[in-house]
């Protein structure tokens, strides 16, 4: 039926989802209420028109300024460097970070043709006044690493603090199953306890 | 941001969606252009509005009767009978099959509360002049199996001969997950039952 194939082939192209899966979504949809039709419809139309990136940060945001860069309660020293929105909204869910948030917009890639110039950090060095210490949460990957470094230098004159994330053993993981870079990075990485 | 966990909520009662599927699907929308968030939700309330049941055998179709029913090239000697419409279209798939279906709507499972006159078993009835085989292709398992004997017992009279796909389908199985050499192997294979 052409409908059914039509609305698989679209949500077949959504990350996760297989041609199979993608299917048996649409029959579904098809088995439940219209009203869950409309409002799933109507919610991802919403979604695009409703939500744009945040003018200071780069955080995905109902209002502009979004909602962590116009919090008086966050700690307006510490910018911690995500490589795309969605790393921030993970960390907000840790409650663990109080600072402010800076979306680079992806990491320097040269295979990939990724410069620099591509990402946000004209908009970084404009944030800079006042900050003591940036934290670089890029995905401990090749290129997270790479952009990390670079960042690093760029700012060195500033007398700002540059941390990185620990990277290591995941909580609740297996030792057995670790990989070796991320076994040599806990190793790297050990802290004292006693 | 409450539009993305609006729409994740919605995106996560979808089958096969857990909550951090969800949500990479909605970040994925708000990073693909307009033009496909809105073909997306076009797509989902189309199919709700465009397909209705085939009054004949039941599956799912845009005219009525659906396509397969309304085919002069099928076989209106055979009818496969099938748990749902979906697995209807699995066989279509599998293009080893040309005679018509007979959509049940479920199987029976007493213990769910779902006995024969919840399927739809009379509309079946009506249809069996000059039918000389019927396939019946419920699931692999103890519904399906016992619902394909009552029916086989319900039609030991008329002297239409009663088959069941053979196996290769995985016992326990589910015929909406089964891949097409699978399918058409048991459509070869199939035994007469009654």
């Amino acid at each position: 039926v052409r409908a059914i194939d039509e609305a698989a082939e679209l949500l077949s192209r959504l990350p996760g989802l297989g041609r199979k899966s993608a299917v048996r979504i649409a029959y579904h949809i098809l088995k439940s209420d219209e009203s869950f039709a409309r409002a799933l419809a109507e919610r991802i139309v919403r979604l695009k028109a409703s939500i744009k990136a945040c003018s200071v940060c780069g955080c995905y945001s109902e209002g502009d300024p979004c909602e962590v860069c116009s919090d008086p309660g966050r700690d307006r020293g510490l910018i911690c460097v995500v490589e795309q929105a969605q790393d921030a909204a993970s960390i907000e869910q840790a409650k663990e970070y109080a600072g402010l948030y800076h979306v680079l917009g992806g990491v320097i890639a040269p295979l990939d043709g990724v410069g620099p110039e591509k990402l946000r950090v004209r908009e970084l060095l404009a944030r800079l006044e006042g900050v003591r210490e940036l934290i670089i949460a890029t995905n401990p990957t090749v290129e997270g690493d790479t952009t990390a470094l670079w960042l690093q230098r760029l700012i060195k004159d500033t007398g700002i603090v540059v941390s990185r994330l620990a990277s290591g053993l995941p909580v609740g993981g297996d030792l057995e199953y670790a990989d070796r870079l991320t076994l040599s990075r806990s190793f790297r990485g050990r802290t004292r306890v006693g």
